[in-house]
């Protein structure tokens, strides 16, 4: 018997390694319209029924099988909207959504990891093609409910495990925090610091790993007090930096995880009088657009975030219409912009 | 004869005030599923018999009664996506969808100011609750076919005639001025110039007519040569800065139409090695995130970019459940915000 066989042998209803709605009503004990109801996230269902049906859906890995259904949209989901890094990636995905002539459903958690259970139900019930989820995860519950009604999704900078199946796009955090740190080194440079974010964030913690990397590799000791974790925003950065200028022998140099980051370290030094460059060095990290314009303009690493929007839009496209993707994680380069902000440390 | 008597009279299949798509199918010659074809923007109708259709829908007043069929999305079109305006202008709009759990589908429109040909036939197939446009205009053809569908339209800081009757938001631009004006008038500045945007947008009119009405209240005359047209981004503003400062008797205060363009004034200010505020005062417009962070903290007019957000977004879920707008037009209050951009012109 040859697979042919073993497809037709399926019998009643069945394709091949998929199960009809009339199955799932029958192994879950209700009706057929009651299965497509949870399918199509409609209203309706008792709680306890629903989540009895998405099991049985879920383990038997029914697939919505009618993609012509699918409405012609992308669900964008963020973390936060708080800025321009959100609008470069949006810029991106909208490229490739207009190419395509689809509609973008920008959906903002308002600084939560995870979006609300009503999320859910709405995104079934609008049928996209697919979810790109930028800084966020989904539950394992949210996940296998977009698996069930065949709806792919891609994640742009993941929060969660960093090893996880979802096809995934980042930037070379790594390797651009390490030339980073680098460039300080070339400088002359020693006393560095650096401003982490919070390092279960993998993008975070990437660049933390590639800073300590590019100073182990130079033979100079990291010193754990000129290390900081905070919010990815200026304001924290302000304290942290403010912190490590009040140590007995403060930095020369501070390596930013991000742009907001070392405006935060711009102010901290405007406060202390101190000058950038001459005083004290800084690198950033994104080239957000405003970064060129500081005072002085900003040496920073940038991330392509308007090509990662583009590259996760495309590889949703690509899932949506069936294919596998090439890559699960692909990582974009990054490269160092060299400024104003930076120079050879005081009295070299 | 009362109303209801009226009402009686119309009879066979037409509603007061509402002809039915059997009605609109007879006089346009086609058939009642073309016509309701051509209602919901689908496929597969000559584009000449679609046109007629639409002509006889126009001419009639038709609107699609069966509210209960829209998709609960705000349809959110830019003129660009270019800069944290943008970006708060969403986080409002995104507040109240959240609160009334519907979908935002953003567009933008690469800086055209008006969406293309395809988006329409778009916008009627995915029957969205109603349309906010952004520093953008419809074409009164798009504007028939949403009134057509039934679709509400609120635009916010709308680029055409500033009289039209399409409900929208913006700010108190006019006064504004006046009082970012004044406040260098205050300070003892008389050489004050400005930098305007595009003339043919509103915006961009009310806040050189304000800045024309502090001079003329203070006596001060307005010197044309210090009162220069460019883009509202920071590149052009660094020419125009570069130009003003050029002139034999430059300016000793700068107000411009935004912040990118305050941005600029700094940079020019930087190559040209003047302090600000002690060589030259600025005062920008929005109070976009960065400007408490710009070098010096930039005085800037505030704008509530987030809450023209939510009331454009208010506003357009009141007329999509069948209330009339209270108000055409809706202004906010701007507010002035002294930081240390500004300081009395050098020699006082």
């Amino acid at each position: 018997m040859t697979g042919t066989g073993a497809a037709a042998s399926l019998g009643d209803g069945r394709r091949r390694g998929k199960v009809t709605v009339a199955t799932i009503a029958r192994l879950a004990g209700v009706s057929a319209p009651t299965v497509s109801r949870v399918i199509n996230g409609q209203a309706g269902v008792a709680l306890s029924t629903r989540r009895r049906v998405e099991a049985v859906l879920h383990e038997h890995g029914y697939q919505r099988g009618d993609a012509a259904a699918q409405a012609p949209l992308i669900e964008l989901v963020f973390h936060a909207l708080d800025s321009l890094w959100a609008l470069e990636i949006i810029q991106g995905v909208e490229e490739v959504a207009r190419d395509q002539k689809l509609g973008v459903v920008l959906t903002t958690m308002q600084g939560r990891l995870t979006p609300g259970a009503g999320w859910t139900e709405q995104v079934l019930s609008r049928r996209p093609m697919g979810v790109i989820a930028v800084l966020s995860d989904l539950t394992a519950h949210q996940q296998a409910q977009l698996a069930t009604g065949s709806i792919p999704l891609v994640t742009l900078d993941p929060t969660g495990e960093p090893l996880h199946d979802t096809p995934s796009v980042g930037a070379a955090n790594y390797n651009g925090a390490m030339v980073a740190t680098r460039h300080l080194l070339d400088l002359g440079h020693r006393r560095i610091g650096m401003l982490c974010g919070n390092l279960k964030w993998p993008f975070c913690r990437a660049r933390l790993d590639g800073f300590r990397a590019a100073m182990d590799h130079a033979g100079v000791p990291v010193d754990p007090d000129l290390v900081r974790v905070g919010p990815l925003y200026v304001e924290g950065a302000v304290r942290e930096t403010e912190a490590l200028l009040g140590l007995p022998e403060p930095p020369t140099a501070l390596f930013a995880t991000n742009d907001l980051q070392a405006h935060g370290v711009y102010e901290a030094a405007r406060r202390a009088g101190l000058r950038i460059p001459d005083d004290l060095s800084v690198v950033g990290f994104d080239d957000l657009p405003f970064t060129r314009w500081a005072g002085p303009p900003m040496t920073t690493v940038r991330q392509p975030l308007k090509r990662m929007g583009t590259t996760a839009a495309a590889m949703l496209v690509a899932l949506a219409s069936g294919q596998a993707p090439r890559e699960r994680r692909v990582e974009l380069t990054t490269d160092l912009i060299v400024r104003e902000s930076t120079a050879p440390p005081p009295g070299r």
